[in-house]
């Protein structure tokens, strides 16, 4: 099978990947990029089967959650690097579930980081590049006229129930889902589904009886061991969801 | 009257305010100084009549939104620049009510400042100086048990009466009220009060005629007139609520 020979032209060039066009103009393909960045793409590097592992564990994932009940963007897997999936218009508006205490809340709120939340705390942050992204509320999307207050209501639904699918399936798989960031689209009739990618890029996952790392903070941080964490993350949901 | 004689111990020294003990225990004197800080303490200078300017305004506003049925911590004037209030424990949590795109949230969302919101903006911001009194949402004032859901339901709903009657105030005074921050307060007998201060250092004013900025701004932003702003605003609030 050439599914990498239906590509056409490029719509777009992210951080960590790059959508290109296909003869359907309701479909496109995702190339997933080895590139990493972090703090803003302030830091920036990149690290081997990066791209095929997001790529990889994407796929795992959203059919998953398919089978789930949760529409998402995802089509097929193409190949090691590429996956087909619904042309969507992204909602810019970063989704992050967060029940432990980690990065960038830790920070602003003066909390040690390890610690489960009691109430699990739904960030939005509005996806602009040159304001950083910044943590925003209902309020400002509504503003800003991302979303109306009726529809934040159903993203939020959307983002926990997403969640709650997750929590259990890292748990069988050893991991704890400490947060995670989602992206939603919208199809062209109108459709709210879940879009863009879900790894250890946008993923806090540590292991339950160590705590090791086995996310993206390797990178951050400098922890050592990125590729093989990625690969780790890749092995366990494979064999758990074999298993199923 | 010798009414600053009842003053005792120091109970705090805030960065405009200072809060003495009385001999009754559930009475505080607070002492309006003239000292102005700006983004989050980093510049900071002093003006004629500031202290007794934010006194004299709020000591109009509450004793206004007391007739109009908000509960404040307020009791009475003691001189110049003093007041008698009920003892109340803060809550830490800045509640900002936005009627016009202005200041931090200008900056944060990317907008310009001067376009009125469609969408009235709460923004809640927890009150911790070595954190630079970080904007929060409340899954975060939850967790970090700031109030319940039920009680941020409460208070965003105390927010925005005094936001209704003061909007009218100011324009009856021929002023917009851009935005403005307030603090609440739990009195030892578990009412939700206004607490804190209500005055240019607290609110932002605009001429409603030539859009002149009559509040801090003047202040942080160098413009020159600092205490004849917030002369003009005390003189028109008293105009105002004398002719009521």
């Amino acid at each position: 099978m050439q599914f990498n020979m239906i590509k056409k032209e490029q719509l777009y060039e992210g951080k960590a990947k790059i959508i290109y066009a296909t003869e359907q103009p309701e479909e496109v393909v995702v190339y997933f990029k080895d590139d990493a960045t972090a703090f803003n793409a302030q830091k920036r590097g990149s690290f081997a089967d990066k791209g095929e592992m997001n790529n990889a564990i994407t796929v795992l994932i959203y059919e998953y959650l398919e089978k789930q009940g949760i529409p998402t963007h995802f089509i097929q897997k193409l190949n090691e690097r590429e996956q087909l999936v619904r042309k969507v218009e992204i909602i810019p508006i970063e989704f992050v579930t967060r029940n432990y205490v980690a990065g960038s809340m830790a920070q602003r709120l003066g909390l040690e980081e390890g610690i489960k939340c009691e109430n699990t705390v739904y960030d939005i942050c509005y996806k602009k590049d040159e304001l950083g992204d910044p943590l925003i509320n209902d309020d400002h999307a509504v503003l800003l006229g991302l979303a109306t207050y009726e529809e934040l209501i159903d993203m939020y639904d959307f983002t926990a129930t997403i969640n709650d699918l997750l929590i259990e399936l890292f748990d069988e798989a050893g991991l704890i889902l400490a947060d995670f960031k989602i992206e939603l689209g919208i199809t062209s009739d109108n459709e709210l589904v879940l879009a863009d990618e879900i790894s250890p890029d946008t993923c806090r996952l540590w292991d339950k009886e160590t705590g090791e790392k086995l996310d993206k903070d390797r990178f951050r941080r400098d922890l050592g061991g990125v590729s093989e964490a990625y690969h780790e993350v890749h092995n366990r949901l494979k064999k758990v969801l074999e298993s199923k």
